[in-house]
């Protein structure tokens, strides 16, 4: 599948309202809970989303769209939500993020990217060279794979819970 | 983590409108996608989980309860949506899914199960003898193992768009 503006801000508008209906109001038994050593909980997952709409997607896609003469991105923190997090409920995460993604998405809209736009190059300081289009692609396919991750997360604090049925569930199955 | 009545229903009861929030009013470019030959799609899914409120965990439950001569749970059928769902729309299907299960939900409060109860044993057709403690852990832990695959699924649909961050996402690997 190509990517296309349409078709994935339509799973970007709804990551928000997954994730709340996922999370919110769940004992910490779920909601902390993690794979083990050095793994993230549904409540780091969400920190993580928060500074991904801060620094990540959208700043980069400015840096393209700027077409500046240094199109290298700042590399991005992926543990900036152990600091940026503290003190702070997994309600009050949720709801940031659900209104970062709104303004966010508002700043996509605007953009109104035709496919010219879509080619045009930055340079991520790992990868190399890649495009607004790889660049927003990854924005959507990013937060599907965070919503894999809390959801096999939780299935997991059931591994033995299940008993034999273990042998059937692949999500229990690195 | 041990399974709890109270835990474990907070998962139940959210899993309908997780659904609802993922694919309800997404393209079918979404919603029938799959991640090749033989694999199901988000739409495939929820028939699926719609058979499993039908046939499979209450009616299992019940025949555990009552603790009869003959505890053998009937076989599942696992392929039972490609027959069920026929004709039927995404959105008929979200719906059906969550009345079953409000309906379901109703049922096993209405037991108020206590550890005792919790304890008494039926036999699956394949593995042998299993506890309802162990039945209402997997309800959940299938449900949670769903909401992993129709967000995979859906990520991979940009596997090849997403360019070198290919790298960076695990979702995109088996």
């Amino acid at each position: 599948m190509e990517f296309d503006v349409e078709q994935g801000t339509a799973i970007l508008t709804r990551t928000p309202s997954v994730m709340r209906e996922m999370l919110s109001g769940l004992p910490p038994a779920w909601t902390d809970a993690t794979e083990g050593p050095d793994t993230w909980s549904p409540y780091t997952v969400v920190g993580h989303l928060i500074h991904g709409e801060e620094t990540d997607w959208i700043p980069r896609a400015q840096i393209i769209i700027a077409q500046g003469a240094d199109r290298r991105f700042t590399p991005y923190d992926r543990f900036a939500q152990f600091r940026e997090s503290e003190g702070k409920s997994l309600q009050e995460l949720l709801d940031e993020f659900a209104r970062l993604r709104t303004d966010n998405l508002a700043i996509l809209r605007g953009w109104r990217l035709d496919d010219d736009q879509l080619a045009l190059q930055g340079e991520h300081p790992a990868l190399g060279v890649v495009t607004l289009r790889q660049l927003l692609a990854t924005w959507v396919a990013h937060d599907l794979g965070h919503i894999v991750q809390v959801a096999r997360v939780m299935a997991r604090q059931y591994r033995v819970a299940i008993g034999p049925w273990h042998a059937y569930l692949s999500v229990m199955n690195p």
